[in-house]
């Protein structure tokens, strides 16, 4: 639609044929970006699944990141989205709103990164806009995944007495974000920023417990937020042994010295890790699982009957921790 | 993901609950908007189409629309897309990033046009996310859409000799912008202001043109623009007799007071009107499309061999008619 702003730099016809179409090659359906809708036809006995997340420069995003941090995280959230549904990747479209000042080099740079991240995770760009705002940068990506017809996990489905897993680590992406904001240096700094800038969307791990969990979702609330919509959802509540959740060296180097801050770890968001339920009967073949996709897990706890979405964490003396923050509430 | 901002007002979990999730109900695959993504099963034999559309306060809508008007603009173009390739309205999602400052209010609104909206169109909010922006209102609508597999309208496919046609009028989008900014009131003003802010998709008619145009889109960067955009897909020139372009009766008394803005008419965008190519055999069966749908056609020119994309208008006397933009530019 009209733009009143008028052209800057390449215009949109311009950076589409330059920086987007590329993206698209491969992907029939995309038509080369040619039309204005594209046809998104999934394999056939399969379900399309669709998830989209806006972030916004200095708000999702610390402000010193580069464009091509900014393109791979928009890409993963939404994709570790599709893991906790155990769909697999299957094209995305892109929108873009980019302040008249932005030069050119930045899309190119933030396109040249979407192009490395979507080789790596297999999906194509199939649509998208680009506008211009007077406000800071905003990404809007909209992910499309596949998965077996009716055999999407959900985060309703979990019955009492279901073990509850946790993949990877938690608490990375909290300290991350910190150690973004300290500007720290060193290995571990630099491990805890990549896992805060660069999720791993735990697809493989997704996949292959379709069939084998009974729900799931991503930890992108936090464990105890996410843990409670999937008990809330399967009109549960759900306990966990917190010196069962897992953690990295550096997040338990950081909390050797800092204990009281264990809570935080269990409540901050971004971990992308997924939390799911299953059967006990289940343990021997999601051992198996986390081997073959190569993805850790940990059984952290089970749900059981009580107050739907309640959540607590024990001890190691069984005792309940208290934790009154039951995970970002987003804005 | 977290976003430091923190939570203001309802905070987006109960923002979603209370705006958000009644727009899902009715489509099965939203699941409530209880998932992070949403499952989509076209129906059988159909295709799936999708399209999205960003807007963004102070540069997409001039700033004193009611969010009511933007809720249905930002739904109506994403629709109009949808029409152009002959598809029908099936699902949405919507991703909000809205200031701070922002009263629940404008989202009320907003939601509550959007309910009245989907109801009128025939389709379901699916998913989408809500964030906030130190900048404008910034509003993607994602829209999807169902067409008969391998039979949606594309740009390309239009031959030599083929018809172009053009549904509605012509110029009334930038009329209508043009009464906004000039505050201008009265009953021709009205018309057109309706017509730039509730644009109207030619949904009907485009699902009829299935299998009987040849090549389709809608008018949105402009009539030559988009003309021009369908003959190049189809590796042609095109020709257009201007005094055939349809306008409003509100447009015409415009173009007797100010001929010399003809070509502005013609170049500007937001009519949303589709243009489509079609063989002279097909004629009597347009026409029966147009009753059906009563939706107005008129035939304005034809496809011919040529520079691919050169479209050029003629004037009563056949000589060219001197227009040197070829509609807007996105920026």
């Amino acid at each position: 639609m009209t733009d009143p702003a008028g052209p800057r730099r390449l215009g949109e016809f311009g950076r589409i044929a330059r920086y987007m179409r590329p993206l698209s090659e491969g992907f029939a359906g995309a038509r080369g970006l040619r039309d204005d809708a594209a046809i998104l036809d999934p394999p056939k006995g399969c379900s399309l699944v669709v998830t989209t997340d806006t972030i916004v420069a200095g708000v999702h995003f610390v402000g010193d990141e580069g464009p091509g941090d900014v393109a791979a995280k928009a890409l993963r959230v939404n994709l570790s989205d599709l893991a906790g549904m155990g769909a697999q990747p299957f094209c995305y479209a892109l929108n873009l709103a980019l302040p008249q000042s932005l030069e050119d080099a930045w899309l190119e740079a933030f396109c040249a990164e979407l192009a490395a991240e979507q080789a790596r995770f297999g999906l194509h760009l199939v649509g998208g806009d680009s506008v211009s705002t007077p406000g800071p940068v905003t990404v809007t990506l909209t992910a499309f995944g596949v998965v077996p017809a009716g055999r999407a996990l959900h985060r309703d489905g979990g019955e009492a007495g279901d073990d509850v897993w946790v993949s990877g680590t938690i608490g990375d992406g909290l300290l991350g974000l910190e150690a973004v904001r300290a500007h720290a240096h060193g290995p571990q700094a630099a491990y805890l920023i990549a896992r805060y800038r660069r999720p791993e969307p735990r697809l493989a791990l997704g996949a292959r417990l379709v069939g084998v969990a009974r729900a799931a979702l991503d930890v992108s609330d936090g464990l105890i937020a996410d843990l409670a919509h999937l008990a809330e959802e399967s009109g549960l509540a759900a306990e966990i042994a917190a010196p069962s959740v897992p953690l990295s060296e550096a997040a338990a180097e950081h909390l050797a010295g800092h204990p009281e801050r264990f809570a935080d770890l269990l409540t901050a968001g971004d971990d992308y890790e997924l939390v799911f339920a299953a059967p006990p009967a289940a343990r021997a073949d999601i051992e198996a699982v986390a081997l073959e996709t190569a993805t850790p897990v940990a059984r952290i706890g089970r749900l059981l009957a009580g107050a739907p979405g309640a959540v607590r964490a024990l001890d190691k003396a069984g005792a309940v921790l208290p934790i009154d923050r039951t995970g970002y509430r987003h804005d």
